[in-house]
Formats: C-alpha cells, structure tokens, sequence
C-alpha cells in the first residue's frame, strides 16, 4: 500500500495531513488532500515532496469514486452525516476507511460486508471519542490481567482555555465547534451509580454537576455526558456497578451556564421572530413576564433563582446579553443567536493556549485489596492554529494511519480502537511525543 | 346531496354520528359510518333507519376509493396523521371534507385546488379548535361592526372534572386522549403581551401559570398553549398588542404536575431500561442521586424545592408513583409510564361528569371609552359516556356537516371556521339545544 486519501482539509485535519505527509515522506507513499475549497487544500500540502492538493465536490459521485479508486486507504474528516457515501463506495472498491467520528447504526450495519472484504472500517479514533478509548482500554486489561475487578469507572474531558490566556469570568473559550458547546447536553443523560441506572435531564444537568480533583491541576466542574451506558459493552465492562463519562469546565461555569438553559436560550428548535431587527437585550426581554415593576436585570434574576448582583449575573452581563445591541441575525433559533454573541466573547486570540485534560479513574479490587488508579493527561495548545484539541484529535488518525499502511493492523470490520494492537503502537508514539498519561496507583480507604 | 360518509367511529365520533343520523331521518338523507372495527360501528348506528355501519380498513385504497366515489360529504375522524391520504382522494373524486383536526401545514396546501373544484375542506370544526374560533370571531366581528378596536384578546379553555365529579387531589381525570394531557406544552409556547412577543420554555410553563377568573365559577389556573401567535391571523388581529391562548386547570394542579416535569416523567424521547421489571419507586430512584443518607421522599422534594409533607408531595404520593409496584410496561418511556399509572388514578368513572369552560376575554376601546367584554360558556356531560367534550367536539361538525348538505355553505378552499356563515348558524343551533355563551360588558378601570 503507497497511496493514502484524506477527504477534507479544515482545520480538524491540520494536524493529521502534517502527520501524514511527514510520514508519507520518511516511507515514500502518496498523499493525496481533497476539499472542496482547492486553496485550503493546497495551503495544507504546501510544498511536501510527497503531498498532492485536489479540488473534490464529494456530492459528484465520479469524480469521488475516481479518486476513492486509486487510493488504498481513506481518511474522512468530513462532517458525519457526509461519511456513509464515502463509506459505501470503500466497500465497494474495497478501500479502507478511518474517521474520527461517532460510528452512526448505519454505520454498524456495515461491518459484515466490511470484514468479508478483510477491510478496516475505524471510527472513533480521535480525541474524544478515540483517545479516551483507547487510554482507557490499555488500563482496564491490564488491571483484568493482575486479576483485578473493576467495579467503578469514571472518565472526564475537557476542552479549556489554558490556565495563561484564561483571562474572562467564564474561563472559556471555545476551542472547536462552537454550535456543539451551544447544544452540550441536550436530551437526557444516562449513567449508572452503585448499580443503578440514572438519568438526568437537561434542564437539571447544569445544576447536577460534581466536582473532580484533576491531579496536578485542582478542582474542576464536571457534568455527565449523555452516552455513558452504551460503552459498557465496548469496554467490556458489562456489568460494572458504576460508569459515568463527563465533561469538565473550569469552576463557576456550570452555574452560570444553568441561566442560559433555565431562560430557554439554548433552545434550537424554533425560531425567534423578528430576530433579524431586534436586540440582544429585547430577546431577553421575550422571556419574562410583562407585569409588575422590575428591572429586566431583576426579571432575569427571579427567573434564574439568583441575586441581581451575583457572580452569575455577573457572566451573564460580560457577555453582552443585556445590551442593547443588535443581533443582525435572519430567523434565528435562541442557541444560533447564542452562539452568535459568544463567537465574539469566547474566541480563541491568535496566541492564546487552549488546554485539553482527560482522566481515568478506576476504582478496583485487587487480593481483597480496595484500590483506585487514575490515568491523567494534560496538553497545552501552542497558539490558536496549533492547538492541543487539533494535535489530539490528528495524531491518533494519523498514526493508525501509518499502522494502516504498514499492513499492521489485522482487525477487520467496522470498529472503534478498544484493542491492543491499536491502542499499545498508538499510545506509545504518543507518548514519544511528549502526550503521556500519567498513572497513579493508591489504596483506597473504605467508604464510611 | 344526499350521501354522508363519517370515517372513525371511536368515542370522539358518538355525537357526531347520533346528531347525522337524527339530520339524515329528517331530511332523507343516508349516512354510512365506516370503522375498521365493524362492531363498532354497528353500535353506533343502532336501528336508525338511514344509517349504514361498514367494515373500512384506510390503508386499503379500492376499498376506500369505491366508498368515497359514492358520498357527497366525507367527515373524517381519523387521526390527524391520516387525514391526508383521504384529503387527496377527496380532491381527485370532488368531495367535501370536514374534520376536527388542525389543519396541517400539507393539508393547507390542497387548498388552491379545492377552491378550484369548488370544494369545501374545512378543519378545526370541533372544539379547541373549532368552538373557540367561532366563539371568538362572532364577538371580533360584533365590537368591530360597532366601530370598536380590540387592544387585548385572552381565550381560555378546560376540558376538567365537574365539582360534584371531583374527588380526588388534583382535581383532574382524563375526559380526552390521557397521551396529549401528559405531554401538553412540551417546546415552546409563544404568545404576545402588550406589543412584546413572549417566549416560555417548557420547563418553566408550569410555574408560570395566571390566575384567572371564570364568571359564575371562580378562579383557575391557566398556563399558556404553544400556538397564540398563529391565530393573529385567522382572527383578523394581525397588530393586536395582546394575544393568549390558554389551558384552565383546577388551582394547584400546576404547581403539583410541574413536579413530574421537573424530576423529567413527562420525557417521551427514550425508554426506560429494564422498564419491565422495575417498581415505580425504582423509577423514581433513577432521577435522583445515589449520594447522602436522605430518604427517596427527601431527594425528590428537593429537586422539585418542596418540602417533604408539601402539598404538591402529597398529590404526588397519591398517584402511587412512590409506591414498590411493579410498573409492567416493556421498553416505556418517563411519558408512556406516567400515563399508563395515571390512567388508573384519573379515570372518569361510570356515573362521573366532566365540564368544559371556554372563556374569551376582549378589552376594547370604543368611543373614547375602555372596555371590557367576556363570553363564557360552561357545560358539563351526563356520564363517562356522554361527556361534554364529546358533545363539544360532534356537535359543531354535526352542525356544520348539515349546513354543507342543504348547500348553504359557499366558502370553499381550504379553511377553519372563522367566517360568519359558519358561526351564526353552529353557535344558533348550539344556543337552541342549550350550549350558551353567556356575555358580560364592562366599563374598564384605567390601570394604575
């Protein structure tokens, strides 16, 4: 195999076309870039020696499938609901596919037809879903391997702004797809706690969040994510008393958050009229009661059961939702204008650090001995283009990548990287790059 | 014309169908009733020497054709989402249509080609809607005949328990589909208030309810429909500052159902694991932490900021959703459980009555002068049979299909009854057989 195709040139795949075409140098094979934006493309090849630029309208069927056709592995960093063409026609000129997304039940469906093709059909192998997979699962077999049973499993990530450019009360700032921040949680959470299935809803989520120790770091904000059960199976973890997957913010944001989803401003579902004509403060102003004498700032107090000159009126303030500014946006649901007014307030400065954290902890029994391990990564961005979000969620790709082309891997199907053969090379370079998970091990004392 | 074919013979058919058949012995008309349940409707035509009971299944397009072919007049009963296919054949074989149902987005469409065909396809001709839009428009189209300018239109409407009918806590039982009570106001409802548009998200509905005063019955509660602003239109009040649409309840019914929303039993997005197997106490456990040495009643209460021995706990207790009984329903939804535990609490007993109000309230300025004017109707039903929601909901169709059949309707097109040739002679006829709305007149105070 010589000839590899990424699809998509955005800033997601920053990291993994450098990889790759360093890669592609050091074992002469070909990369070929496509997007549809020709410039974008040609400015990530640059001038690598082994590195081709191509304009590709991936809705043109030809002109995909000839390009799909000369390749021997595909890489889509396309938006997910764009994936199943491309993966049906890998199927079809039996080429293997590696993406960074959710693996959809469509998706799924394909793994049969995938595996009597000996192809390698890889999702979820960027950060999260993908890192977190695959630290995870290189801690839970080699505890299984000392005969250790775990009996809880809990997983945090966040996406931050480093501790040195965090300088507005939020201390947030967006760091990759600022509609899916605007949208975080919605429907129900779903965990299980000491055996019990549990939910939580969305409108109680941001006031439902716990606070974890990151080691090295200090305390954190955590809320569930909304898919932890579904990873007891992927995990081997099938009965586990205990699994929950969460998000971490820095301390004060949940709170604060709760007020824009108490208020409705989160919502996507319908949009406000006249949105193009009103103001910030107007749209406020649609969500509490025309009746009595109060301060609108007083109004929006009430609603969200806090003091008028609290700390989270405080942050809602900062970011301009009160003024009397216009929006300037057509039909536009709550969280588009939402995500409108925080672009400005929350953007990444060109020399500002974003900062990734993510941590493991296993609580497990091992000879009658209660024990925790905790397996702790933290990784600073360089700057606003070279971020640590782009690096963790290119490197992976990238390397599997490179196991890919080297006839390495010999798990076929559609999967997500919970095997050794996957997660052992690919944390180990990693790791040789300076992205290392640091490990603690202690004895736990008994619960009162 | 003189062939009337009713499609649906269920509970929401049964005045209805007893009002065509009276109509069609005095006017020697047929009607056929056709069910897929052909028992069904068999009873509901009885004896009656004009009427006709056949077997239907809908999606069997002959058999459904072939009856069609031969009305004049079609009323469907259907479901809503049914509606569609037997609009299309009304269009292709130039027959009347009349339902109760809202009239869809797709169902508006037709309306061209009806008119074109001469055909008239009227909706919204039951209750809420119907009763209210012709209610409505009878007292819009009376203050501005006077020369009168509407600055506030309010419209309630209850479909409740009659006091003598009324024992239990929350001073509600189902008279209509229990599946559209437990989801009522999910998203977001939207009306306009002094010439502000306002936006209440579902989990802040059933706080945020008014109280309101019902001539000749009291105070209840309202909380706002979804739908206010749509109707600006069809009410001909386009830059009215004040338009509300709303649902009475019984005082402390919301406070009390607010409860269920926020712990998230109102949910219909997913289902329950194990939903089966488990007591409605387990269920509840779900939504609460596994944390603290507090007692289930204790944790609940506090979610929902209420005291343990509150009253809105005691309604709660009383619905058994504490209790260790096993729910029994496979693959459930919050939704689907709350409703099936519900049905046994809330269900109108054999002798028991219900009632519905419908109150609008109009302030107005006429001549200088401000003004307020309220039209009242209050009806309750005999038994759990003939109810007065089923009255409520026939009768206006039954009125209205007689009218089409004498050929004394011309207003053709797609259409909801908001015209005076509709609503003098249903409300006439109404007010003949006692369904009175009783009116009011007052100077208004200025506000302070």
């Amino acid at each position: 195999m010589d000839k590899l195709l990424i699809i998509g040139a955005g800033r997601a795949a920053s990291s993994l076309i450098s990889y790759s075409l360093k890669a592609a140098e050091e074992n002469d094979w070909e990369v070929i870039v496509a997007d549809y934006d020709h410039q974008l493309a040609k400015e990530k090849v640059g001038d690598a020696p082994n590195g081709k630029a191509v304009q590709l309208d991936i809705t043109d069927i030809d002109q995909r499938r000839a390009l799909l056709k000369e390749a021997d592995v595909v890489a889509s960093m396309l938006p997910a609901n764009l994936h199943m063409e491309v993966a049906r026609d890998c199927i079809h000129f039996e080429k293997h596919l590696i993406t960074a997304s959710y693996v959809s039940p469509e998706m799924q469906k394909l793994s049969e037809e995938a595996h009597e093709k000996n192809l390698i059909f890889m999702g979820e192998i960027g950060l999260d879903p993908g890192l977190d997979h695959m630290s995870a699962m290189k801690v839970i077999h080699e505890i299984r391997a000392k005969g250790g049973y775990i009996d809880a499993f809990r997983s945090y990530t966040g996406g931050l702004v480093a501790p040195e450019s965090d300088d507005n009360p939020w201390h947030y700032k967006f760091t990759w797809n600022p509609r899916n921040v605007i949208l975080a949680g919605q429907g129900t959470s779903q965990y299980i706690e000491r055996g019990k299935l549990k939910y939580i809803p969305y409108h109680r989520l941001f006031s439902h969040y716990d606070m974890v120790d990151i080691k090295g770091m200090g305390e954190y904000e955590m809320y569930a994510n909304r898919d932890s059960l579904m990873y007891r199976k992927a995990y081997e973890l099938e009965d586990i008393p205990t699994l929950l997957r969460g998000t971490l913010r820095h301390k004060g944001f949940c709170d604060a958050w709760n007020a824009f989803v108490k208020i409705g401003l989160t919502d996507d579902s319908y949009p406000i009229v006249h949105s193009g004509q009103i103001t910030y403060r107007q749209l406020l102003g649609a969500y509490v009661s025309e009746n009595g004498d109060l301060s609108l700032e007083e109004k929006i107090a009430n609603i969200i059961g806090e003091e008028v000159d609290s700390e989270v009126m405080r942050k809602m303030k900062w970011t301009g939702i009160f003024n009397n500014e216009k929006i300037g946006l057509k039909n536009a649901t709550p969280a588009q204008i939402l995500e409108h007014l925080l672009l400005q307030k929350w953007k990444l400065e060109p020399d500002d650090k974003d900062m990734i954290i993510m941590q493991h902890e296993f609580n497990y029994e091992m000879s009658g001995e209660k024990r925790q391990r905790t397996s702790t990564m933290v990784l600073k961005g360089e700057n606003s283009v070279n971020t640590a979000m782009s690096r963790l969620v290119g490197l992976p790709l990238g390397i599997f990548l490179k196991l890919v082309m080297k006839g390495k891997i010999a798990t076929h199907g559609v999967n997500i990287p919970v095997m050794k053969e996957v997660y052992d090379p690919v944390l180990q370079e990693l790791e040789e790059m300076g992205i290392r998970f640091e490990e603690e091990d202690v004895h736990l004392e008994e619960e009162k």
